[in-house]
């Protein structure tokens, strides 16, 4: 079958409105927010509303031989949802209906094109929390949040994506629909294919549905903030946080670049002071006399490691305007240039080598990096800034990004906490696993996409 | 390669006294605890104790194409860890090291042969907390857990085994060593393999270490006991503690089959009074101020689901004692005849139904059908009692257990909450998850073990 074929088919199929081929149309469906990795310009870009719609996608595609990445809003940072050439980009974004929220069993069933945040919102409504929650929330997609395994900030208490789904419904290779796991909170019947898909970036099937377990909704958070005049300090204490028992609902760290950045951003005064070089945001959702108590040992802990200030509110407005300065930080760091986010997971008790490294990776290149993270799993996000328009500081920021892999690999580190591989980090992924779990993993794609219909050449390759 | 060149070859690998084939001997290795199960004659019994020896068998009986049958310490309930005829058995209990507890990371690297009471008293030293406890913990083995994804007592709070594990090391059917997952809480490097091979009952390799996340110590924890006239409240009662947002530590339900089988084993009057239809156990490990809350709320909760009798306590050994009663059912039964435990996962506002449903089958097939269950997360036990010299009985259990299979499903369940599938649910599997989700298990086993070296015939064939 020609191109001309298969688009007649899949106008057929879905309708001739949801079939896009104008190519100023269809190349803003062609990249998510990562500009380090390669992207093609995709034959069709198409937009199913139904299940049955998402089977004919397939079907046709696969007769065509013609590759499907799929994507939902396009908020990802590993270049998985990019298009490569002559693809047919599967926009998932018209599966947005919140199918149904059961509080007596405390699940919901939703469709992957919600926004996170709608969703949160939605079963709110129910006295219920979805705890994952990536900093693109307000926009990115339930979806992509399945297929990447986002975390967030939750993840310190809460855990990540693949630890609130039950079951997923998916559509394969051949068109077939797979439905696994269930409603129960409990079960061990067969393999746990619903975490197989789950992080597999698009390239095993489509998810067309999720079942989801969600959790009762916390008390509001009561808020510490925290800065220290060495990294070291604060480093030691998210270990002691770790290893005395705590659980903070988050822990994020900011380093010295993204204290300045944010301040002059939002044209405030952290309180830190002028040589802080590391910041702590915790958070308590316990609640009353128990949060109260969290916060309590946590600032404990915090001046014990020699913190220069601290300061604990319950005030939730003062906690929001808190945890703005961390959120800010991607959008203050505008202000110097482009920024190039990356995203690696070290034991907790590595985090002050890893900010440091960075500190020294970002002299090396002769650029500002800023670190953020979420320091109570470990999972940093090394922030590089450079020029736009010069092609020197493009490379040299490549350079940081790759070092910054290297160093988090020689902490014991991953080389994605969150972000995932895509098409940026296949090289890492095979450096971090190795070859024999690299042919587990083709072993598996073969077994389940013969054809490497989906999303191929994205995370590894198959030779 | 014929079976005495086999043994031969094992012996040169391990060792002679690690290649046991005195029938006498391995015929004490060829069953698990579920008396359904075939089982057949294993051609020998190995222990290795190291990785190279694992791969020694491994390499040894696929040149030889004699299956290999993984097990532990044998607790299982389904037959998974059963002998085939002419098969290997190879039995992971000389892996029995806690290789290291990393406090300031809260994890721990543990070999599969380890106790899971005896890895929990390690830790315990640590100041950490291992959650998953299988009722068979005080002899059950790391390996045998990882293998059935086992759940026990904490699952309503702290979840089943999978999610306690960062990363794994694991024989493939080759020989070669795969290490799976990480070290840092976080991390989406390409699929979780560390997760498919969780619960899939020694089907896909060998697993040979395992990295976990540890929790920190709980306090120690209140209990509350309340008695119910009528199944419908208790039922009411889990479903309210559910939508209302309570997280008990531990939430268990007894009928009235065995709250007798527990109150005449025990020579006790558990306070229930004697037309107590259902029983719930809680507890709450949050310590001081936040478990007396807890308890007061779940203790308004029963009484407003008309709890007959309902009666809290924070000392630690009168919770112990309560909680006694709901662990001996078991051994309470044998009184009556042999028991037969079956294991269903209905979502927690059917439990009820599941109970009652029960009472009917047990009515229907003229046996004794005692109902226990972890309530919180909907995991029920009914326990069909038989005399072991009957044949006749022994066909009525079995077909009370396929029953209660069927009603499982019926009410939105699954056919195995935490026991698995092993050799006597595979029909069962197959109804529940359909032929998709079949043939995916089929592909993904065919991929990774191709010559069906490992368990063959167990959870699923492959025709």
């Amino acid at each position: 079958m020609g191109n001309d074929a298969l688009l007649t088919k899949l106008r057929e199929a879905l309708g001739k409105d949801a079939v896009l081929t104008d190519t100023d149309v269809t190349d803003s469906y062609s990249r998510d927010m990562m500009p380090l990795a390669p992207s093609g310009r995709p034959l069709a870009v198409v937009l199913p509303s139904d299940v049955e719609g998402v089977q004919a996608v397939v079907r046709a595609c696969a007769e065509a031989n013609v590759p499907i990445v799929p994507r939902g809003a396009g908020s990802g940072l590993s270049g998985a949802a990019n298009a490569i050439d002559g693809c047919v980009i599967l926009v998932m974004t018209k599966f947005d209906q919140v199918l149904e929220v059961d509080s007596g069993n405390r699940l919901a069933v939703v469709q992957p094109g919600v926004v996170n945040l709608d969703f949160r919102n939605t079963v709110e409504k129910h006295g219920l929390f979805y705890p994952p929650d990536p900093s693109s929330y307000d926009w990115c997609t339930i979806g992509g949040n399945l297929s990447t395994n986002a975390g967030g900030l939750c993840c310190v208490k809460y855990g990540v994506t693949t630890d609130s789904v039950l079951g997923l419904e998916v559509v394969l290779a051949d068109g077939s629909l797979l439905r696994t796991g269930r409603r129960t909170v409990k079960g061990v019947a067969g393999y746990d294919l619903t975490k197989l898909f789950i992080g597999s970036e698009g390239t095993l099937g489509v998810i067309t549905q999720a079942t989801v377990a969600l959790r009762p909704l916390p008390q509001a958070p009561a808020t510490l903030v925290a800065g220290f005049d060495h990294t070291d300090k604060a480093g030691e204490a998210v270990a002691r946080v770790v290893r005395e028992g705590l659980v903070p609902s988050l822990m994020e760290i900011m380093d010295a670049s993204s204290i300045k950045a944010a301040e002059h951003y939002l044209n405030t005064d952290l309180g830190a002071g002028s040589d802080c070089q590391a910041l702590l945001l915790c958070q308590s959702d316990s609640g009353g006399e128990a949060a109260r108590h969290d916060l309590a040992a946590l600032e404990q802990i915090c001046t014990d490691c020699g913190a220069t200030m601290a300061y604990a509110t319950d005030d939730l407005a003062e906690g929001k305007m808190l945890l703005q300065a961390r959120r800010v930080v991607l959008t203050a760091l505008e202000e110097y240039g482009v920024w190039l986010t990356d995203d690696v997971s070290v034991p907790r008790t590595r985090i002050a080598e890893l900010i440091q490294g960075c500190e020294r990776i970002g002299q090396e290149v002769g650029l500002r990096i800023a670190v953020v993270g979420h320091a109570g799993d470990g999972n940093m996000h090394p922030t590089i800034v450079y020029a736009p328009d010069s092609e020197d500081e493009f490379a040299r920021a490549r350079k940081a990004f790759d070092d910054i892999l290297e160093l988090g690999l020689s902490l014991g580190g991953t080389v994605t906490g969150e972000h995932g591989v895509g098409k940026i980090k296949r090289e890492w992924l095979e450096r971090e696993i190795g070859p024999v779990g690299i042919r587990v993993h083709r072993q598996i794609k073969q077994a389940l996409d013969p054809e490497n219909l989906f999303n191929p050449g994205s995370m590894f390759s198959m030779s």
